[in-house]
């Protein structure tokens, strides 16, 4: 009952794959390519047009793609010029700004707003409400948990605007916050609520605002659990090492 | 104006009760339960179907019911499997996943996000953007004010979540965090930005980053206002003791 | 491509201007007034009924007005009541509750939220997600940046609720959250992720949580940049001193 064909909107220029359904009240604009077996639920807007579409009569929409497989969910919005890899999904009224890059197998969360030039890797987990600056960078198999906002200018108001970079496997604590041009190595795990105010290394446990290094995160020990991280060793539900381990994985992929 | 039976899908397995007013583009789906003089306002989803739904030709969307006399406005999405009993009021773009429990007479506020498998009593307020973690316990009569957080993972990424619980007529203050699996009990204050790290017990005052008991709430005094602390004694409108009094309605209770 | 005259819902007692584009799904309510050349986006609501709507039969709605050249993005509710100036920009999903007064050239970013009966300025910018309690005071040229929680409830629950109030100028960090009736002045810089819990004086650097001065701004120096507020002196961008400097226009003023 979901894909009933009611009022869908489809530009003449966009470009639909095979086994893909649309849901009611979904507009697609100029230059957006749904790759195969895509599922975009009701009241989505895929294409968005950038701010010039409104007032210059020669504006040409950048091109949008879709990857293969991808499930977007209802009352999304995205703009122009994203880059969706394969397997991505998203959840309820996810704003996708312009010109992002959102690699395979992420999931961005009901409410997040990718706020543009942004580059995100594979297998991440954006959850809620996650807010990431322009021009920001997430690696791979990053979660940032709901809450979380990144920022990008040093001294507002100003015009010279630095994201911030997260590198792979890094956890990021709820309801965290980035000063803009920080770097937090791989492998990390951020408190909730922390504020992150400068860099930090590979395989660093942080707290506290303003964060500092509670202590190596591979020394990190739970009573009767014994050493939890890297996390890779003990979880792997919808990772590429399920199944197979993260040793047999990671010595496959070099 | 606002009901104009514009765009109205309305499954033919729901069921809809007497004198329901439904907004336009508003999509209900199989084995919705719409109880009498239901509003439901524009753009809503209810009984939006789990994942499973687009993967599985056999599947049979679980049951919803929205309680009789509630207030569904426009663009709240309810997953199936919610069970909502009477008089409930949700603000604008609310979110409930699915297999929550909401008691009567509560109010979830505009962009709150409920993560299933949550239960939360009767007479609460949820305010703007709250986040309930999947699993979590709300009381009865506890106010939830703007971007609180709950989280249900102690050691992310883990699938060993737990959410929260906050007991009868606690107060959580703005933009506080809350680790996975920690309670808070009856009639607590808990002030805006902390961070809830453990348990609290009844009549607790709590704040800061982690949060700590400050003092006993019923021995908090404002100046020239005298005890604030239960706040039931002052404070009626809305509630069952409103005309009455907390004593006099606590005492027909039992 | 946007404007499809798709599903467009106007009252016949609204009032269109000239050269106003809407788009589809949009719902214009009664006693609405769109100015010239506004442009209002997919799946708005503007003028949305207040509650009083539902249950009073003689209900009549208060009457709104967006003023000339505005631009509304999708998703955007506009409750009755509303007054906003010329020049307005909304980001997508914002909602405006009951009896605002928006001052030109505002900005209100993407999943705002303005709670009733608050006055904001002119040339004003509130970035993402940002929360304004009910009847607070917002000045000029002010800055408010992703996920600022305002309250307005010193003691809650109660009645005696009192919004905050920004000067003009100020620039509020995000993840920042005010206490009910604190007065923050002009020309301040608040940190990221600052509790405002008392009232700041002019110029102040404001930082902490609890959050206190810790400088006057006038002397805060970036090594290689010098001094970097008053702000006003090194960024025009939008702003109406853009191209003549800050001192010509301030002195034109009086």
């Amino acid at each position: 009952m979901m894909f009933n064909n009611n009022n869908i909107t489809i530009s003449s220029k966009a470009s639909i794959g095979k086994n893909v359904r649309i849901g009611d009240y979904t507009i697609i604009f100029d230059n957006v390519v749904i790759e195969d077996n895509v599922i975009i639920a009701h009241n989505c807007i895929l294409g968005e047009p950038l701010n010039e579409y409104y007032f210059n009569p020669g504006y040409k929409n950048p091109s949008t793609v879709i990857g293969a497989n991808s499930l977007i969910r209802s009352h999304t919005i995205i703009y122009a010029g994203n880059k969706l890899e394969p397997c991505i999904v998203t959840g309820h009224r996810v704003t996708l700004r312009e010109n992002n890059f959102i690699g395979n197998h992420t999931v961005i969360g009901t409410l997040s707003d990718i706020q543009g030039n942004v580059i995100i890797g594979n297998y991440c987990k954006l959850y809620t409400n996650v807010h990431i600056a322009a021009m920001s960078r997430i690696g791979n198999f990053v979660s940032i948990y709901p809450f979380v906002v990144t920022t990008n200018d040093p001294y507002p108001p100003s015009d010279d605007l630095k994201g911030v970079t997260i590198k792979d496997y890094t956890q990021v604590g709820a309801h965290s916050t980035f000063l803009s041009n920080t770097i937090v190595g791989e492998n990390c795990l951020i408190g909730v609520d922390s504020v992150i105010t400068r860099n930090f290394p590979d395989f660093s446990l942080i707290m506290g605002n303003p964060a500092i290094i509670k202590m190596d995160i591979r020394n990190y020990v739970v009573l009767g659990k014994g050493r939890l991280y890297p996390w890779m060793y003990r979880f792997s539900r919808g990772m590429p090492w399920e199944n197979i381990g993260y040793d047999a994985w990671i010595n496959k992929q070099f």
